[in-house]
C-alpha cells in the first residue's frame, strides 16, 4: 500500500515513480470507499487523481500555491496534503470541508466553492508574490465548465498583460456538471478531436516555407502577431488574448504533466496547460453517470445505486413537474438554467420542449439579462437557481429586470440551509438582497402544493417575482389549507391569540411544531403563513398587533434585511407597540453539515425556538 | 438644415444620401451646442454619429431592435427618433433621459446603464423572435471597454450556437471611459493596425494553393475547422467562438456601413461587425481628452473649458490625495479599479505607484476577486468603484473576501443619489447590500477629514471593510468634531434629549440643518454621526434611549436593510419601547435630475423632515 506512505505534504515526492500508477489506483479505491459512505464529488475527484499528484510533485508546496476552481475536485489535494482521517467526516458537521479552506491547511491557498473564481485569486496571489519579490509558483486549475463563466474571461484579459509567470490548468473534461454549452466549449471539443491540427501547423508552415512568396509570408506573419504558430497551433484564442498555450496533454499521464508543468514554469508570462481528462475515471458508474456522480449521495460501490434512495419527491421534483405542465398550456413560457439542467429539474422541461429551453453555462449573469430580454420580447421566462448561485446576478436582476419591471421568474432552489456543501453554498441571504431591489415580488411556498400554485400564479402575474423553496423533500403537510395565491397577502392557518407565528416557507412546517409545544404549556398560538416577503401583507400584522401579546417572526435567512426587520419597520411605522421576537439565521456564515443538525445548533429548530418564546414571554 | 427635417422615425430615410455627410455634421453641432448647456456624454455621441445613422437606413424601426450596450452613446438615435426637442431637459428632472428608456420611445428595444449587457440582451429577444416567428433585425452595439467585462463573454459564449441571424457591432474606440487594458484590447489593436492583415490572408491561401501539398492543406484545414478564412483573417478570436466577423470597416463611413449590416443582415448565425470610430470625433477638444469628455459638465464651446469649474474639493480628490499618502507610508497598499482611473482619483496613486496600480477593465467581478488574492497574498488592497457598479460584485464580496475575512477596503465613490446620470447609476442600495454580508463592516464619514480618517482606519484594519461617501464637493464642515476612528463606534456631536438624530454620513450636514430648524421651535435635538453601519454602534443606541422620546435614522439609502432597520432590531432585541422615524429613500427607483430637487420631491430635504419629525412629535 503506497497511500500508507503519504502521511503528509511533500511525502509523495518518496514514492518510486514506477508506483505512480498503482498510487492512483489505491486512491481512487480510497476516494470511491469513503464516498460512497459518506457522499460527496465524486466525479470531478476520480477525473484530478494524476494531474494533482502531478502538481505535488512538480510544485514545492507549502510555498507554492495551488487554487482549485470550485474547490469540489480537492479531494486528493486534501489527501497528499496529510488530510486522509478527515475523510471519515467529510462534508460532516464539524468534520473536513468538502472544499478547500484556508483554516484547514497551509496548503489550502484560497477557499473557493463558487464556480470562475481561481484565475482572478490566482492573478492577485501572482502580484503579491512579485510586489513582495518572492518565489513561488502560483497554479490556478480550472474546469472548461468554470471557463464559461464570465469572470474567468475577465480574469483571462488581465492575464493577458502579465510579465511574469501564471499557470492555469484547463482541466478539460468536456462537462460541466451536467454537459458542456457554447461557443467555447465547441472550440474546445474542436482542439480535442482534432489530432491532425498539429500536423496542419508543421504543414502550413514547409507549404509556405516553400515558396518564394511563402517566406516573406512567414515573416510577414511573424511581424503582425508575434510568433506564427499562433495562426495555426490549437490555443489560438488563449494565443490571442497573449496568453501561451501549451497542449493538450493526457490528464492521466503523470509524466507526461509533471513535464509540461515544468516547462510551464519556465514561461515569462501566463500560460495555460490544457490538460483533457474523464469525469468518473476508473469507476464504470461514474464514467457513465457524470451527471449523478458529480455530487452523490452514499451509495454502494459494487452497483453505484443510492444506499438510501429518495422515495419522497423534492422540491425540486415539484417544480419539474409543474413547469411541464406549464410549458405545455402556454407557448410563452421558456425556461432558463446556467448549467444546472439535472439540479434544477428542467430536464424534463428540455426533452419536452427543446426549443423553449436555455442552458446558458455556468453564467448567471448572462441568463438573467437573457432572461430580461426574452421578456421584452414577449416571453414568460422562468430562470431556474440555487439560491446562493443566483448571488452573482445581483446586480443583473437590479439593474436590467426590475428597472424595466420586466415579467422574469426567478424559481430560487436550495434557499435555506443545504448542509453538507457549507459556508460557500448555503443559500441564506436571498430575501435579503432580492426584497431591497424596488419592483421585485419574493415568496416562499409552505408546501408542495403552495409551491405548484405560486410558480402558476408567477408566470401570469406580469412583473419581476421569485420563489424560494429549500433542498430536499417537499413537505406534503397542512395541504387543505389552499387558499389561492394573491400576491403580498399572507394565509392565517390557525388564529387562537396570545402569540402569533408568522413563518416564511420551510419555517411553516417548524413553527407547527413550536405551535404544538406551545399549546401543551397552555398557550395560545395563531400560526400565518407569510406567503411574501416582499411585499409584505401589512393588513396581517397589524391585524396580528390587535390580538396578541407577541408577535414572532420566522424565516430561513439571516436577520439583515430579511422578513423580520420588514415586520418591525412596518409596526414602527405605524406606531404599534407590540413585542415581537426574530427568529433567524445570525450574521455568520454556516458551515457543512446535517441540516437539522446545523438548525438545532444555531437555535432555529423547535426545541430552540420554544425557549426563546417562553423566555419573552415571561420577561413580558 | 437638413436636421430640421428629421421629426420622426425613419425621416432619414428621405434625405439624400449626398447630404449625409452634412447632416453628421449637424448633429454634431446640435449635439456639442446642446451638452455645453445641459452637459452630459459628449464623447462617446460624437464618435457614434455616422454608425446611428448607418442603423437607422439600414434598419427599420421600430420593428427592428436596436439595443445601446451602457447607452450613453444613444443620443444621435434619440434625435432620429423624434426626440430632438428632449435635447434642453436632459438628463433633469422630469427631463429627457441620458440613456435609453422603453418608456420614453417605441425605438428603445431595451433599457441600459451599466457596461456588457447589450449582447445578453440582444439574445433574448432574438430568441423571442425566432420562438413568435417574427421578421425582425436585432442589433447589439457594444464598444469595446464594454468587452472587457464578462457578461459580454458569457453572452458571446451563447451567441456562437446561433443558427438564426443576430448582428453584433463592436463599436471598436479603443477607449473604455479612461483608456482600454487587457489582452482582448491588445488583440483587437493587432486588427486595427495590421492592414497588411487582409492582404495576408489572400497570400497565405494562394501560397497553399499553388503547391501539391498545400492543396491537400486546404482542404484539410476546411474539414477540421469550418472554413479557410477562420485560420487567417482578424477576428478569429470571435470565429472561434463561432461568430462571423466581419471587418474591420470605417466606423465614420455611412455607405459602407450600411453595405456592411446588410451582408449582415444575410448570415445564418450571429455575426460581429467590428466598426472603427473615434470617441470626440469632429470636436477637437473631445479628441484630445476623450476621459473629460466621457460624461462632461456645461462646457464652452469655443474652448472646451468647464462653464462652472469646481473650486472645493469633492469627496474623490480627497481620496486621491489620501491614497498617494497611504501609498508612500505602506509598500503593501495596492489599488484596483474597474476601468475609472479618473472618475475614481486612483490616476494620481497610478502615476506615483504604477506596479502597485491595476486597472482591470470594466469587470467589477474581476476586481474584487482579484483583490481578494491579494490580500491573501499579504497586500492591502483598496478596490475603488462607484456603489452602482459595485451591485455586479455581489457575490464575490459574500463569497471571495468575506468568507475568509480577507482584509480588503473597499472606496465607495457615488453613493447615495448621483442626479442626473438616474435610476441606473443611483448608489441607494449599498449600505442593504453590504450590510447582509457576514464579517463586512461598512462606514460612512461626516466630511472630507473623516473620509481621510476611515480611509487610513481601513487599510489597517484587518478584514473587510467598505467607505461609502457621495458624488460631489466634500463637506468640509464639523471639522472640530474628529474623534478617532474605531470599529463599531458612533459619534456624538449634540446632546441634548428629546430628540436625537442618527445621521449616516452624507445625511449628518442635513442633519445639522434639520436640528437648527427644530431648535428655533424650542425642541432640544441631538445629533449623532452614526459612522458605521455594521456593526452598529448598539451602546449610542440605548443611551440615547434613556434620554430621547424620539429616535430619527437618517440615510441616503433605501430603507429596506438599511441603517433603520439595524436600529429597529436592536431595539427589538433590547425590548426597548422608544419611538423611532425612519429617513430614507423610498422603495423605488429615482429618476434623474439635480439631487437638490430630487431630494425635496422624495422627502429627503431638511424641510421636509422637520415636517415628518414635527408630525410624529405631536402625534406621540
Amino acid at each position: 500500500m503506497y497511500l500508507e506512505q503519504i502521511q503528509n505534504i511533500n511525502d509523495i515526492k518518496d514514492i518510486d515513480p514506477k508506483a505512480y500508477e498503482e498510487l492512483a489506483q489505491e486512491i481512487r479505491d480510497f476516494l470511491i470507499h469513503k464516498i460512497s459512505v459518506t457522499g460527496g464529488h465524486l466525479g470531478s475527484n476520480l477525473g484530478a487523481v494524476e494531474l494533482t499528484m502531478a502538481l505535488h510533485l512538480a510544485l514545492k508546496l507549502p510555498e507554492d500555491k495551488i487554487i482549485w476552481d470550485v474547490g469540489h475536485q480537492s479531494y486528493t489535494h486534501k489527501i497528499l496534503t496529510g488530510r486522509k482521517e478527515g475523510f471519515d467526516g467529510l462534508r460532516q458537521f464539524h468534520g473536513m470541508s468538502g472544499f478547500p479552506k484556508r483554516k484547514e491547511s497551509c496548503c489550502d491557498a484560497f477557499d473557493t466553492g463558487h464556480s470562475s473564481t481561481s484565475i482572478s485569486a490566482g492573478l492577485g496571489l501572482v502580484k503579491a508574490r512579485d510586489i513582495q519579490g518572492l518565489d513561488q509558483t502560483i497554479v490556478s486549475v480550472i474546469g472548461d465548465g468554470a471557463m464559461t463563466g464570465g469572470m474567468a474571461y475577465e480574469a483571462l484579459n488581465n492575464a493577458g498583460k502579465l510579465e511574469t509567470n501564471f499557470i492555469i490548468i484547463l482541466n478539460d473534461n468536456n462537462m460541466s456538471i451536467s454537459e458542456n454549452v457554447g461557443g467555447v466549449s465547441k472550440y474546445l471539443n474542436n482542439i480535442r478531436t482534432a489530432d491532425s491540427y498539429l500536423d496542419l501547423k508543421k504543414g502550413i508552415y514547409e507549404a509556405l516555407r516553400g515558396t518564394p512568396r511563402g517566406k516573406n509570408m512567414v515573416s510577414g506573419i511573424r511581424r503582425v502577431k508575434s510568433s506564427f504558430k499562433q495562426l495555426v497551433i490549437p490555443g489560438m484564442l488563449f494565443e490571442d488574448m497573449g496568453i501561451t498555450y501549451l497542449g493538450p496533454v493526457d490528464g492521466h499521464n503523470i509524466p507526461a504533466l509533471v513535464r509540461v508543468i515544468q516547462e510551464a514554469r519556465r514561461v515569462n508570462g501566463a500560460v495555460m496547460i490544457h490538460a483533457l481528462t474523464q469525469k468518473g475515471k476508473g469507476y464504470a458508474p461514474a464514467e457513465r453517470h457524470p451527471a449523478r456522480f458529480h455530487g452523490a449521495d452514499p451509495f454502494d460501490v459494487e452497483t453505484g445505486l443510492p444506499t438510501r434512495p429518495h422515495t419522497t419527491p423534492s422540491y425540486t421534483d415539484v417544480f419539474s413537474t409543474v413547469m411541464c405542465k406549464l410549458g405545455g398550456r402556454d407557448e410563452k413560457v421558456v425556461a432558463i438554467t446556467a448549467a444546472m439542467p439535472d439540479g434544477t429539474g428542467l430536464k424534463r422541461f428540455r426533452n419536452m420542449y427543446p426549443e423553449r429551453f436555455f442552458d446558458v453555462g455556468i453564467a448567471e449573469e448572462h441568463a438573467v439579462t437573457f432572461a430580461a430580454g426574452l421578456a421584452a420580447g414577449g416571453m414568460k421566462p422562468v430562470v431556474a437557481v440555487y439560491s446562493s448561485f443566483l448571488q452573482r446576478a445581483y446586480d443583473q436582476i437590479l439593474h436590467d429586470v426590475c428597472i424595466q419591471n420586466l415579467p422574469v421568474v426567478f424559481a430560487i432552489d436550495r434557499a435555506g440551509l443545504v448542509g453538507s456543501d457549507g459556508e460557500t453554498h448555503q443559500g441564506i441571504f436571498d430575501l435579503s438582497y432580492l426584497t431591497n431591489i424596488p419592483n421585485m415580488h419574493v415568496c416562499a411556498p409552505k408546501n408542495k402544493w403552495e409551491l405548484a400554485d405560486m410558480l402558476k400564479y408567477a408566470v401570469v402575474f406580469g412583473g419581476p417575482m421569485a420563489i424560494r423553496y429549500p433542498r430536499g423533500e417537499a413537505y406534503d403537510g397542512l395541504r387543505e389549507f389552499r387558499e389561492p395565491v394573491v400576491c403580498g397577502r399572507a394565509e392565517w392557518i390557525y388564529r387562537e391569540g396570545e402569540i402569533a407565528l408568522f413563518a416564511v416557507g420551510s419555517m411553516v412546517k417548524t413553527a407547527e411544531l413550536v405551535r404544538e409545544k406551545l399549546k401543551a404549556d397552555g398557550l395560545r398560538v395563531s400560526l400565518i403563513n407569510a406567503r411574501f416577503v416582499k411585499p409584505i401583507d401589512r393588513e396581517a400584522v397589524l391585524e396580528a398587533c390587535e390580538e396578541h401579546k407577541l408577535l414572532v417572526t420566522l424565516e430561513e435567512n439571516v436577520s439583515a434585511g430579511g422578513y423580520g426587520e420588514k415586520v418591525l419597520r412596518l409596526l414602527c411605522e405605524e406606531r404599534k407597540a407590540v413585542d415581537c421576537l426574530q427568529v433567524a439565521l445570525p450574521d455568520a456564515y454556516i458551515e457543512h453539515g446535517n441540516v437539522e443538525k446545523l438548525k438545532s445548533e444555531i437555535g432555529m429548530d423547535a426545541d430552540s425556538i420554544c425557549r426563546r418564546i417562553r423566555e419573552r414571554m415571561a420577561g413580558a
